[in-house]
C-alpha cells in the first residue's frame, strides 16, 4: 500500500469543521483561528515497545495516541480543534490502518477533532499526534499558578492505568477488564479540564506518575505540595488483585493515567463539587500546597517516605 | 539523562517570538495567532535508516527535520512562525543533544521559528516536527489551481540531493562536497515560496521526486502536465560523477530535494523573472500544464517513456 492510499484510508471516516479551510491533500492544511482566542498547542509521541506493548490492538493504538494529546490540552483547559497525526509503519496493512483509523476518529469524533494532515512514514511503529485547541487570552490554566493554602484535588483512580498494562502484560494469566481497559482506552479529562477554567489555580495531566507530576507542579508554582497518603484515592480493584502496597505505589508512581491534578483556592472547593456532581470521574482532595518547595507525603501527620525513584520516566534516570 | 533536561537542552539556544504566551515547560504551549490571518499546519516525520543513514551528524539530523517542514511551508507560501518537536532517542547522549539542538536552532533563527514545544521519548531515533506558519485568507498556494496554459517552473537542480545521498553512503570513496550538502542540510525555498504569492497557480515541494510530486499537481489540478526532457536542470555535478544517464534518471525521480515546483500564467513570466533575479536558486522552465491528465515526458517534441517505478516511495510500491 503506497502512502497516498494510508493517507486516503486515514482521511476518510474523519469529520472536517468549518475551520478548516484546506484538510488533507496538499502539502500543509490551511485553518482559520477564531477571532480574538489563543491557541494552545501539544505534540506527543508513543512508540510500541516503550509506551504500549509489542502487538496491541490497532484501535486502541489510534485511541490511545489521540488521548495523551486530548489530556495535555484538558491539563490546559483548551477546546480541541484540529489534530495532525504522523505514523511510521514498519509495513501497510490496510487492516491495521482502518482499525487504527477507527479507534483515532472515534474519539476525534466525541470532542470534535478534524484530522487536518500529516505524514506516514516507514519505520518501526510510532505515532505522533499534535493537536491544537483554543482558550481564550490568559484562560489556559498552567502548571505554575497554584499559591500557599490552595487545595489540591486528582481526578479518577490513579496508577489503575499501569496496573492494566500489568494486567494486558500477564498474557491472560490476570483478568480485569476495568484495570485493562483504562490503559488500553483512557478517557481523556477534557470536559473536566473545561470546566476548570476561572476556578483551578493551576494544574496538570498525570502521564508519568501522580508524585512526578506533582512535584513538576510544585516546582513551577513555587509551593510544597503536600500529600496527606491515606487522602489518596487507591483502587480497589488493584489492591484485590496486587495487594495494597502495590496499590499505594502504584497510585503514587504508576504512569500513563492521564488523569488531571489541580489546585483550587479553599474558598472556591463549594463551587468546584457542584461542578463535579456532574462529571463522569471521581474527585478526591489529596493535600495542600504549603510555603516551601517540592513535594510531600504525610500519614496520620509523620512524614511519609515515598520512593520516588521507582517512578515511571522516560530513559529511566534520576532528573 | 532525563527527559525534563533533554527538554532544558533543546529549549536553551532557541529564540522566542513575542506571539509565544507560554512556550516550554507546560503540559501545552499558549500562542496568540495574529490578527485575520489563516494558520498553515504542517507534521512531517524523519526516521533513522529510512530518511537519513544511520550515524548522520546530529547537527544534519537537526536541520534537516525543520528544513523538511520548512519545505512544505514554502509550498503553500506561508511564513513560518511556531515549531514542536518531538524526538525519540534510544539513548540520550547530552553532547548529541546539544548539536542537534544547534543544527536545529540554526535554521530556525534563519526563520524567525521558535520552538514552542515538544515530546522527548525512548524508542529508534526518530524525528518528528510539526511547524505552523501563517497566510492572507485566501493566499495559500496549493496543488490544485494550475490552469491549461501554465507554465511548469522548478528551482535548483532536483536529483542532486539523492546524488548526495549516494556520495554519503560511499563511504569515501566519492567526493561531492556540493552534493553532499544538498542531501544534509538543504536550504528550504522559504524565501521563494512567499514570492510566489499571488503569482504561481499551483506549487508544490520536491520530497517524493520531481515525477512524482508533478504528477500529484496535476492530478490536484485536473491538468496534464508537459514536462520537455531537453529543458531540465540536470546537475553537471551529478553528471561528471555518475554519468549522463544517472543525471537525468536522478532529476526526474530523486526525492528529498525540497525544491519548489509550481505553475505561473505565461502573461506573469517576466514578473516571475524580474522576482528570480533576487533568489539565491536557480530557476529553469520545464514544461506546461494542459488540457488532459497525468504527467507526460517529451524530448524533441516526441513522447519520451519514464520509468516511474524508479521514483522514490514510502513503502516502495507502485501508487
Amino acid at each position: 500500500m503506497s502512502e497516498d492510499r494510508v493517507i486516503r484510508l486515514l482521511a476518510s471516516g474523519g469529520h472536517s469543521r468549518s475551520d478548516v479551510v484546506l484538510g488533507i491533500g496538499d502539502d500543509g492544511a490551511v485553518l482559520a483561528p477564531p477571532p480574538g482566542r489563543q491557541l494552545v498547542s501539544v505534540l506527543d509521541t508513543l512508540n510500541e515497545g516503550v509506551h504500549f506493548p509489542p502487538g496491541m490492538d490497532a484501535a486502541a493504538v489510534g485511541h490511545r495516541a489521540l488521548a495523551v494529546n486530548l489530556s495535555d490540552l484538558a491539563a490546559m483547559g483548551a477546546e480541541p480543534a484540529w489534530a495532525s497525526l504522523s505514523l511510521s509503519l514498519p509495513e501497510t496493512d490496510s487492516k491495521w490502518v482502518e482499525s487504527f483509523a477507527a479507534g483515532f476518529h472515534g474519539l476525534a469524533d466525541q470532542w470534535d477533532v478534524s484530522l487536518v494532515g500529516g505524514d506516514t512514514v516507514r519505520g518501526p511503529l510510532s505515532v505522533s499526534v499534535h493537536l491544537v485547541g483554543f482558550v481564550d487570552p490568559g484562560a489556559a490554566l498552567t502548571r505554575s499558578g497554584a499559591l500557599e493554602g490552595d487545595l489540591v484535588y486528582v481526578t479518577g483512580w490513579p496508577g489503575e492505568a499501569m496496573a492494566g498494562l500489568r494486567v494486558l502484560e500477564s498474557g491472560g494469566s490476570i483478568s480485569s477488564p476495568r484495570l485493562e481497559r483504562r490503559f488500553v482506552r483512557p478517557d481523556p479529562r477534557v470536559g473536566e479540564g473545561l470546566a476548570l477554567r476561572g476556578l483551578a489555580t493551576a494544574a496538570i495531566d498525570l502521564s508519568d506518575g501522580l508524585g512526578t507530576d506533582l512535584q513538576r507542579l510544585a516546582v513551577a508554582s513555587g509551593v510544597r505540595i503536600s500529600i496527606r497518603v491515606e487522602d489518596l484515592p487507591v483502587s480497589r480493584e488493584i489492591a484485590d488483585i496486587f495487594g495494597a502496597a502495590s496499590a499505594l505505589e502504584l497510585t503514587i508512581c504508576g504512569g500513563d493515567d492521564y488523569e488531571l491534578a489541580f489546585t483550587v483556592p479553599p474558598q472556591q472547593e463549594d463551587r468546584l463539587l457542584r461542578l463535579a456532581e456532574h462529571w463522569s470521574c471521581d474527585l478526591t482532595r489529596i493535600g495542600r500546597a504549603e510555603a516551601g518547595e517540592g513535594l510531600a507525603f504525610t500519614r496520620e501527620g509523620q512524614a511519609y517516605p515515598v520512593d520516588m525513584s521507582r517512578a515511571w520516566r522516560h530513559f529511566g534516570e534520576q532528573t
